[in-house]
Order: C-alpha cells, then sequence, then structure tokens
C-alpha cells in the first residue's frame, strides 16, 4: 500500500464515511492565499520542479537549514536541478515534520508519483515530474481545474492597479479570482523613506492627490471603494497584536505630516497612527460588509544577518510569546461601540493562545450573522495535523465548529491545494473519532452536514463573494 | 442505543468498572456553586423548562449569539417558549461543543428524554418536560435528594443577613447548605459610590457602626465569625491575578478613608488597599481552618455595549493571557511567612497556564494537611472534558492527583447536578485508558479506591464541614 | 504480568519492534547531570537504599508534603529507615506521577524488585535493597557499567579544580566523565559578599590575580581553557531568560569594580553586567566549538521561610511564566551577528511556550551543522511522559526530530539512568503509534534508523566529546 493511500489520515470507519462521502467532492473556497495574480493572469507554465515547488518555499529551506545544508543549495547560486536534488536528501530527515506529508501528497496528486522521495529516486522524479510539467494540465490554470477551485482570494497593496485582476476576469478561466486589500504599508509612519515612496505609488493609483492626511484618507478610501469594485470582499493586517491606543485626528495629522518631511514616527507615535488607521480600516469594512482579517503572533525577521543578506520572508520568522487580548478586546470593543464592527477572522499563531482567542472571538458574536467573528484556521506553523487539531478543539469547546469557515492555503505556491485535502481528511478524522468512542451521535447524516459546511458552503455563505 | 448510555465517555473496560463500582454512586459534595439560597428555602418549582433551564445560562446565550440568533431570543422581551424553540434550533449547532453534551445528559436525568434535541422535536420536549416540572421530584429540595447531593456551598456577600440560610438550617431538608464568604465588594474602593453604599450593609449586618478603617476591619471580621457560626469554612475571591504589593496599616487607612470621602482611589491605589485585604482575608481564614478559594484568570466584560445593555454576566466574558506567577507566589510566600496560610484552591481559566499552577501549588505544602494547597478542578470554559483532562494530567504530573478535592458545579442552575456525573466518567475513562495501556497497575481496588476519593471522600476530609 | 514487564509503556506492535531492536541496545551519552565528580572518583558504595534513592531528590520531597507527610520525615532529623518508611507509604499516592513509574522501573532495573511498593512490603524492599547494594555490581562504577554509559558530563563550577575529574580520568573506569562549565556564579554582582568570596578561589584555581576587570575576563577564559583541556566541550546556564542588554565594557567595569568594592548592583546593573558575561561566554564557547546549554523558565525558591531553612534546591521550585523570545531572539541574534554563536541547546520549562522555542531554534539554523541549535529534551517537571511526548512534538512539527540529541538525566543520583530507557519507550512508543496510524511510512528500517540516533548517534556526533 502506497503511503498516500485512500484512507491516508482516516483512522477510523466513521472518518472514512465522513470523508469520501461528505468531504472529498466539495469545491474548494481558498479565500487567502499569496498567489501572484500575474501568474494566474499568464496561465504560467512551469520550467521544472523547482519552479513550482521549491522556487518561494522557506518552511523547505529552513528544513534544509537545520539539517545542515549550505545557504548555496538553498537561496545560493547551485542550479534548481542540484538544489532539487539537495532537498530530496533532507527529505527523509523531515520524518514527522508536516513538509514530509505535504511533499508526498503533493507528488501523488501533481504527477501520480506514489514513492517516498530521497536520494536514490531523485534524478527520477525530477524527469518525471518535469515531463508532466511541460503539459497543460499543469498550468496555472490546468492546476485551478483540476482541484476544483470555486474562487481564490489574492492578498494585495492598495497601490497595485489590480490590472492582472482585470485580465483575469476577462479571461475564460472558471476560477473567480478576486483581490483582498492589504494595507500593511499605510501603517509604516516610522520607516519615512518607504512611506513616502509608497504614497507615490498610492496616489497614482487612485487618481487623488495626497496634499495631506484629508486626502491620504481620501485615496485609501478610493482604493477600498476600487477594490470593492472589483469584488474584493475580504482585508487583511499582519501584525503582532492589534493596535489599540487613542488618537485623535490631530494628533494622526501630525504625525502623518511629520512623515511626509521625512521624519519618523517614534515607536509610541506609530503604535498611535497605526491604532487610528486600523479603526478606519475596521469603519469601511464594516459598511461595505466585508471580512476583515487579523493575522496576528508572527515574531518576524529574528535573525538580522539574514534579514541584511536575503530580505524578509526568507525563513527567519517564529512565534511571538506577547500577552494581546487586552489590545484585542480593545480594538474590537471600540469597533463595537460604534456599530462598525465588521466581521473578522483572527488567526492566532501561538498554540498557547488558542482558548483566549477562542473565548474572545465569542465575546463580539452579535446575532446578525452566524459566526460573524471567526477564530480562523492553524495557520503558518500551526498548518499541521497536531495544531488544526488544537484549534478545531478549542473552537469546539468555547464556540462552534459548525459555524467555521475552514480552510485556507495562505501559500504562494500552485503546488498547495492539496492542503484542502489535507484539513479535510484531518477534520473527517477527528469527527469519526468522536463518533467512535461516542461522543458525537451516531448519525453521519447529521455530523456529515457539519464537515461538509466546514468544507465549503459556510465560507460560500459567510463572504459573499458571489460564487 | 441512546446517546446518552450507560457507558457514555467510557471508552474502555476498566473505565466502565471504575465507573460503575466506584465512582456512580459517591454522594455529591457541591463545595462551591452559585445557587440563590432564597430557592432552596423556598423549595422552588420551576414554571417550565425555561425557567430552570434557559433562564441564567449564559453558555447558551453565546452559543445562540454565535449561531446568528437575534437577542430578542435570547435575553430579550421574547417569551419563554419562543426562547426555547430558539434554543432548540441551536442545539444541532452545538455539535461538539460541551453543550452538546450537557443538554442530552440534563435532558435524560432530570426528564428521561433520550432524544436528541432539535427543532423537530422542541414542541414535545417543551411539553413533557414542563409536565415533570410540575411534580414534587424536581421542585428544589427534590432535585438535591435525586442526585444524593449531602452539601452545597452557595456563594455569598459578607453584607447578606443568611436568613435564608438559617431557614434551610431549621427545615426538613436533608441536604446541607453552608454560606461561602465572598467580601469581593469589600475591595471596590475605586468605586466609591457602590462602596459607600455597600458599607451601609455591612454595617448593618454586623451591627457596628463603621466610623473608620478599624472599624470596617471589625464588621469585616465580625461577618467572618457569623458565617463561621452558619456553617462557612470556606471562602471566596474572584480576581484576575492575586494583589500582592506592599500596603501599611496607614496606606490602606489613607485609602479607606478617601473613598469614604467619595474620592475613587487610583488603580494603583486600589491594588494596594486590595493587596492589604487579601492578607487580611487570608490570616482570617486561616485562624478558623477555613479554605480560601482564588478564581484566576477570566477577564471579564469585554463587550463595553452590551455590559451597559445587560449587565456583567451575561457572556461576554474571556479567558485572560496575563503572566501572574509573580504575583500568585508573592501572596501565598506572604502569607506563608506569617504562618497564615489557609488551605487553598486555585483554580486557573487559561489552559496555558496550567503547568506553571500545577506546580505552583507544590511549593506551599507544607505537610499540616494532605493536598493543603489544591489546584483546582477545571472551570468555567474550561469545565468539558478535554480541559478536565488537561488539569488532571497536569496535577497528575506535577502533583497528587489522589488528594484531589475534585468537582463542583460552580453553577447558579439547579440542572448542574450531572456535570459530577460527567467529570466521574471523564476521571474514570482517563484512569482506565491508564490501566489498559499499562501506565497504571492493572489493579482496580488500587485505582478504583483513588477514584472514589476523588469523587467525595477527599472533598468530606479536607473542607470540615461536618458531613 | 509485573507492572514493570518487557514492553512496558509500548502499546503497538511497531514501538515493541522499534525499541526491542533500534532503541533497547544503544550506549548511554548522559550528557548534562549534576552527579558529584567526588563519587565517582570514589566509586562510591551506597549504605543503603536510602542513601541512594532518597538524600538528595526534591522530586519525592514535593510529593511527600503534598501528602501531608511532616518535614521531620523529609529533610528533618528521622532516620534513613523511617524515612524510606515513610517515603513507601507516599508511593502508592503517587499514582500516575511520574514517580510511580521511576520508583517501580528503578527497583527492577537495580535491585530486581517487582513489587508495587507500599507499606506492606517496604521492609522487605528495604532489606533486599540494602543487600544488593553492598555488593560490587551496584557501587557508582559497577552502576555506569551496567547501564552502558560511554560519557556523563557533569556539571562544574569554573573555580573548581577538578581533581577529581583528573583523578576519573587516570582510573581504570571504562565510561568517560567530562566536565561542563557553568559559570552562574559569575554573574552575581548583586550579591557582593558571595561574588568576591568566588573571586578569590577563581584567582585561585587560575593562578590569575584578580586585579581589575580584564584580570577577572582573563582568570574565566583561563579555566575555559582548562576546563577544554579536561574534555569539556559543553556550557551550561540557569536562567529566567537570557540576559541581552546593551553594555558597554566601560560599564561592565564599573560595575565590576563597585562590586568588588561590596557595593551590590541594582537589578538594572546586574542584568547589564550579565548581559555582558553572556556574550563574553558565548564568544568563547564558539571559539572552541562548545555547546551552549540554557536552562530557562524555572521560577525559583517560591518558599522564603524554606529557603532560609532549607537552603535551594529543596523543592520549592515551579514555572514561570514570564514572555522570553524577546531576550532569546536578542541573545543568540547578537551573538549570530558577531559570527559567534556556538552550537546550543535551549530547554524549556514551561510547556506553553513550546512552539515557540521549537520555531525560535529555527531562526538560527545556519547550515555549518545539522542541528547546530536545539530544542532541549523535556526538563525537570516536563521529563515525563506527556511533556517529553510534547516537547517532541513540537520538535517534529516545527524542525527535525531526526537531528534531536534527545536524552539526558539531568540528575544527581546514580539511581537515575533509567530514565534514558523511559525516554527510549516513550519515543518508540510514539514512533510506532505513527506507524500504527500510516502517519509514518510503514518501514520500521527508515523509522528505527531515526529512532537509534536519537537514542545516541546524533549526541555522539553532536557534541564530539570523542567518544
Amino acid at each position: 500500500m502506497p503511503f498516500i493511500h485512500e484512507d491516508f489520515l482516516l483512522s477510523n470507519s466513521a472518518a472514512r464515511t465522513l470523508y469520501h462521502e461528505y468531504a472529498q467532492d466539495e469545491p474548494i473556497l481558498d479565500y487567502h492565499c499569496h498567489l501572484p495574480p500575474q501568474d494566474v493572469a499568464s496561465n504560467r507554465r512551469f520550467a521544472n520542479l523547482f519552479e513550482i515547488w521549491l522556487e518561494g518555499d522557506h518552511y523547505k529551506w529552513r528544513a534544509m537549514r537545520a539539517d545542515g545544508v549550505d545557504e548555496r543549495f538553498i537561496t545560493g547560486d547551485a542550479s534548481p536541478h542540484e538544489k532539487f536534488l539537495v532537498w530530496a536528501r533532507t527529505v527523509p530527515a523531515t520524518l514527522r515534520n508536516p513538509l514530509y506529508h505535504w511533499t508526498h501528497l503533493e507528488l501523488k496528486r501533481y504527477f501520480g508519483i506514489d514513492e517516498l522521495l530521497d536520494t536514490q529516486n531523485a534524478e527520477r522524479v525530477w524527469a518525471a515530474a518535469n515531463e508532466k510539467l511541460a503539459g497543460e494540465d499543469l498550468r496555472a490554470w490546468g492546476i485551478l481545474d483540476r482541484f476544483n477551485v470555486k474562487a481564490v482570494c489574492t492578498t494585495d497593496d492598495p497601490a497595485e492597479d489590480l490590472g492582472y485582476h482585470s485580465q483575469i476576469a476577462a479571461s475564460a478561466l472558471k476560477t473567480r479570482v478576486f483581490p483582498t486589500f492589504r494595507p500593511d504599508k499605510a501603517l509604516n509612519v516610522h520607516q519615512p523613506d518607504a512611506f513616502n515612496a509608497w504614497i507615490g505609488r498610492l496616489a497614482k493609483a487612485s487618481n487623488i492627490d495626497v496634499t495631506g492626511f484629508a486626502s491620504f484618507l481620501d485615496a485609501l478610501k478610493q482604493r477600498h471603494d476600487f477594490f470593492h469594485s472589483m469584488g474584493c470582499r475580504l482585508s487583511d493586517h499582519g501584525l503582532n497584536a492589534p493596535f489599540s491606543q487613542p488618537c485623535t485626528d490631530e494628533r494622526a495629522s501630525e504625525i502623518f505630516e511629520r512623515a511626509r518631511a521625512f521624519i519618523g514616527a517614534s515607536p509610541e507615535e506609530q503604535a498611535q497612527f497605526a491604532s487610528y488607521l486600523m479603526l478606519f480600516f475596521g469603519r469601511l469594512d464594516a459598511e461595505k460588509g466585508w471580512t476583515k482579517q487579523l493575522h496576528l503572533m508572527a515574531r518576524r525577521n529574528n535573525n538580522s544577518r539574514r534579514l541584511a543578506e536575503l530580505g524578509p520572508d526568507t525563513g527567519y520568522d517564529s512565534i511571538g510569546d506577547w500577552p494581546q487580548m487586552d489590545a484585542i478586546a480593545s480594538y474590537m470593543d471600540t469597533l463595537d461601540s460604534e456599530n462598525a464592527l465588521p466581521k473578522m477572522i483572527l488567526y492566532n499563531l501561538n498554540p498557547a493562545w488558542n482558548y483566549s482567542f477562542a473565548t474572545m472571538v465569542g465575546n463580539f458574536q452579535d446575532g446578525a450573522i452566524a459566526g460573524k467573528i471567526q477564530f480562523g484556521s492553524g495557520w503558518w506553523f500551526l498548518d499541521q495535523k497536531e495544531a488544526m487539531e488544537w484549534q478545531m478543539n478549542a473552537l469546539s469547546n468555547c464556540g462552534l465548529l459548525s459555524r467555521f469557515v475552514g480552510m485556507l492555503t495562505d501559500s504562494r505556491s500552485f503546488m498547495s491545494y492539496p492542503r484542502h485535502e489535507y484539513f479535510r481528511r484531518v477534520l473527517c478524522n477527528l469527527l469519526g473519532e468522536d463518533v467512535e468512542k461516542g461522543l458525537l451521535p451516531n448519525d453521519l447524516k447529521l455530523v456529515g452536514a457539519m464537515a461538509r459546511n466546514v468544507c465549503y458552503e459556510n465560507a460560500r455563505q459567510y463572504f459573499g463573494l458571489g460564487v
């Protein structure tokens, strides 16, 4: 029996029924990812297995570094072929790491390869995969079709013109591709050079001359409106904890003007300014019925030497340990007090905080929309079996699993769609175990309906993307 | 087979033997709850299933809000019958939430109903339950008798006259009902209006004219003595973390006098004053051999709009993430240094802190009383299978499960006694699994004796309530 | 079947094969312990079971205190025989505590005793064990030989002359015994009396006249060189969080000179001075290719009354809850920026922080050495099945279990070698469960090789001790 077989991860009979009869065939709504829109617009073809699989994957980079691999074979000047061979050598060292499962699930679903990758078969796998990549089936559109992806939400800067999204909308692609509004750069008054350059791009995209704080807000609002017109229904923010300090219009304007004069904000001022904008964005999202996503608790760029050499997002990030319920509660409460709390998803990166998150979301369920405030799916380091189960158990025990909008890839890669399959197997296995232990009624119609909803239908209804 | 069957939660043979032969028939000592003494005194009869089951249950309210139910059907002006029907509609959405288990366990044990509640059978359940509620068996006394409740400790303000407790003591009720001393209002020098009004009630109850700080302490001491005379052997405090700042008599007196002059204390002053009183109360408890309970880590009233509309304890609370071992250690150490550390139970609401709590209690075991300092049972959001198991595992690994005083309902409702059954099933299942895996000796007499002690006997010996 | 049988802890068939065929017969490399070097040098003979088993074991002391045992029978003036009898009475109360497993594993492996210790058989066990202790087999050397211990790293103050290590090296003992450099006392500028006395011993050992800060550093460096010449390849530090504050040479020198003049450093100054030295020691370790160990998150000496009476390390320690990733990241990043980051093992005492630790180590893997930065094995309160599994799961999910250097005893006692067996059984059980669930390939050669490496070979290669 191959490692990835029909019942992979499904340890009991109820789980197998739930997966095969309720979960497996549901479409995919990938409501948060980092796919490059241009790759979709151009229906990208991948030259080889390195390009589609290793090129930007900092999970694999971290594993290779921990395995003692020289950086030359990771982000350095070794050839794609060499880098792949080195990766293949590391694969057996990843036993018990999620990479081991993902690797073989991806080889199977994209290339029909059932072997366990190692140095013995690396050349063979390289050749076989590259041959398949030359076909239409494994170009960007073929992949989206193969995995039954109904909609994809990319992650986009407000200063983007969304030209690729226009192209995609006008194309024959059946998958709907929507932008997501991620205005992280609007908060960076402490980095005035980058901030002012970005405002230049924002002004151009919005066609609004940013002469002061008021027109800055106008330009942001114009982009929010424009994104909405392009089908955008979600925003996203990458933060340690939500900013939630008091800040008047005057104060925000002052800090803004100083940054425009290339005087960087102090940490305190940056926090005030960011707090002001986070409320501003919250109100915009609430007005339009969007869903706001907060990605919390990442501790980024821990290795300053590598940050200088390789830049951000190269595998030097980890999990923070800051208390933050005060800030989260204060942010949500302020918006709620003005009746301007949008639908919101809180993604937590530190599993020790799961119960705090799972109970916090319950404080702002207002009954208007089922599951209005969501405790987001296991994210980044938590996007694996153990931590997915923790997130679903915390959500189940402190809230309603039945209203969960479920899985997303959060990925830069077209090779990540089997993560949805992985999630569904974990979900069905968890539910199946409960059924077998008598913790859930032995009524697979009842339990299966919940599983099915978590796979797709809840997200479809919740986000209002029109799919 | 019905969902709630004889072996519910008991996944293995050893567990079934342990539960049925050792745990099931033990009496109940519910040493911490929030039952209204007047309901016991009057042997309350419940008009319908809403009154006994939904009226004050913020767990159910939170679930309904998360399910998208309008507040009118939760705390609003809808009729009891309508509210029940809406709750019944939400029940299937609570699959995997502890409410799903509790709901069906309660329907079974009180009304003999085996169906899974939903909109189909809601009217039928409503009618059947209401009919049974009309009988003597499901009045307050009938319930206490049915569940073999030997003693109940309510939670009471020092300014109460305990008149209902006197009535109960003089009645024919077999269950002993004791007050618990909960002086939270004595700390509130930052809310001078409420504080002074409360002192008025305290003066009346104690018959001591509170003319200054010394007579304030006298009045508190009088109430402590009086509670003791009424059989009280426990105190209780709801805190984030224990207050533990240095504060002299003079300083406490100053802060007190200012509050009496309606000048509210600053947060710093309030913490000093509260620290002073927490030591004062600790010494009183130690002198009389009481057990002090600290309920820690709740983050209350997160939703200020709903707090203004609905008041506290309406389902807008969650789990805090403050580090607090410094404060806990300092508080216990100060009392211990004066040889005035009472028996104490620390209840922790954040499961991430379980191991810190479980090891902290070990620092102050003085050998005088087995299990003198207790790591309390899973509380509030943690009062469910997953978190009960975590608490018992942390306690087992870092201390002595064998000395654990076990379960309490912490409930406002007469429908909560099956929580003891639930706990016992979880306990026996955990022990049975260990036996089956060879982690405990396959000697059910040995293991069963421990299970039995945790159910009732440890609490009976520990609290000294005279039952 | 006895409680400790051939397949103890091995719940499935794959686990049994992995343990018996791959793990069981591997030698032991106990790279961190607190064995007294003089006991090895003198090939100590133990007069009775109390001496070898209870004399310094604060785990047992805590259990007895929690069980209500008077301190006289724990650390007081009761006889060894009496103390043993009292311990035997407590043993059945430790069901589910790791002591219950360790106790019976140790009785079996050292004395061949299969009974469950209690008051019934205590006298018999005492007599039988004492008789065996009189033989050669259970003297220090016999024990090291019986457990196939290839090397032991003790924990030593830089001011030690390592005379016992010289004697051991010159003896017939086959086990290699190396010192470990633990300079905790060098940081204590806030305790000038002890600090200056210690500098006196340091000066004598190093034969360097400590006339100022420069010669202080010279003396430390001399000891580091000398320890290296004695085979030392590890350092160790017991800290709450790593110190990581900016501190110039001048500032460190000032603080040092004031301490020399018996003016104790403020907490802020002590942190600065300690930060300076921690970088100094980091650079020394990196130069020589040593491995630096950081033991983090212990909250020591919580009970000040007992600290005054009994001194430190007597069972009044617990688990801290301080956020500390900022300090850890800053410390490692500073060393890494100078290309002076040694191999490092981070031991974490708070399981809630496991994922933060497991991801933090990944930020400083530089590819030079496989597994250069290690997330250390479950430590102190976490040295038991549940927490070992958590540590290995966190490491597996966020890093490479295959590169793990595995178990150590961290023990003061010659009775602790079965902890390696315990760890190996837990490891094989975990891997076996994964195999049985299809989470690992059903290829026991592949999985067994990983298990074997974690038992011994990884440590052998990583530490470079020449065994």
